[in-house]
């Protein structure tokens, strides 16, 4: 927890907040922090800044907080994302917020197992609590929208189009073109749509209705690698 | 296992190997192979190839290969790394493995807690078995080399030096030089050594040392990262 995310519920007036339960512990427990100690704070979609404890109780601790900093910036792409298993999901969502990108759309594809529809991650409170994990790693304050698209053509045919509108589109499969040969420079700094295959890639149907819709398939070499490995590993090349 | 690596003492003759155990059973139950079915296969630092299944009994398998493609190239880099705490050594080593690092020291910084030198996830076995499964998961025979450097002051001062003659060393580190600034294009293709610190990052003092050795210290933005990561990204940012 390198900052301690503040929400609306924790103010008890514009510049005072009251913490309690995990990142009470934290600060306490893991910061070792006393009165008088300043943490990281961040107020959750808000600006950043400092909070300096002003009493500790058993249970509770009081911070007068300053915040003055904006978040760093998003990262310029929508991430398109096969519904990784259940405990790569977890992992994923919160690098998702680590990497700072801020618009996720899992879906469908043939080697999604149905049963990974049915994981309780997938609920709205387990999935922010994962995020929420990422943006206190990376010192970052503004939560990514997550939506679920359990059917892929619909999601292929009736709203990617309009997604890739003024975008950028690209597609992470082996076999095909370099970014070079597709003469995309880097980092990209223009908005972005990335899509990244489930664990044994996209179907040849799917891949040709992602292209279909707009985008381009591009390699990024020889290598295999895990969704969790590749999601970091394609931000550090194309925006980082 | 997207390759079943195969070792010496798998090898009945030239053409022909046994495989009992996880490597029998993966190919059996999660492949769902049968007799005449080929498995990607790849010899332990040596070439990779096609394994076709000559007879499946009830505990061993036995294939017929040929082995007559080059793993992928290495990628140019010998990672220098401040040990990770055990869960997180695991999944980072199969990720060197993974990406293609093939030279990777694990040394001391005062934010590594004594305690994760004591692990048993440290042993010359353990460390083989985590970089096996990167080396399964993205098709490539060649076993990373682990150095492991409990003192630091030693490490920087007599052997860094020797590592760095002909070579760009990096150090990972924010609030320093872009790569822009520091005139370094990528991708990166001649031999270089990457020093990335634990979590918290390496103090200054270690700082001052690994640059008065030679690293130069660069920026890779506003966030910060957990080690999985940040080595995954730096890879995609410097190499691929």
């Amino acid at each position: 927890m390198n900052l301690v995310l503040l929400f609306e519920s924790d103010f008890t007036d514009s510049g005072h907040v009251l913490l309690s339960g995990r990142r009470f512990l934290h600060i306490r427990d893991v910061h070792r922090a006393r009165v008088g100690d300043s943490v990281r704070v961040g107020r959750l979609n808000g600006k950043m800044g400092v909070g300096v404890i002003e009493s500790i109780s058993e249970n509770q601790l009081r911070l007068q907080v300053q915040l003055d900093l904006e978040p760093p910036s998003p990262l310029p792409v929508s991430l398109v994302m096969a519904l990784p298993r259940p405990k790569m999901l977890r992992r994923c969502l919160t690098m998702v917020a680590e990497l700072g990108v801020k618009e996720l759309y899992l879906i469908n594809s043939v080697r999604v197992e149905k049963s990974f529809w049915q994981s309780p991650w997938l609920a709205d409170e387990q999935i922010r609590e994962y995020l929420l994990l990422g943006l206190e790693q990376s010192l970052d304050t503004l939560l990514p929208r997550v939506h679920i698209r359990k059917r892929f053509k619909p999601f292929v045919e009736d709203e990617l189009p309009g997604l890739l509108e003024n975008r950028l589109g690209l597609l992470a499969h082996p076999g095909t073109t370099t970014l070079e040969e597709a003469g995309i420079g880097t980092p990209i700094t223009g908005s972005t749509l990335l899509c990244i295959g489930p664990e044994g890639g996209f179907i040849p149907y799917e891949v040709d209705k992602l292209v279909d819709a707009g985008c381009r398939s591009v390699d990024l070499g020889e290598r295999i690698y895990r969704v969790e490995t590749a999601l970091p590993l394609l931000v550090g090349r194309l925006f980082v």
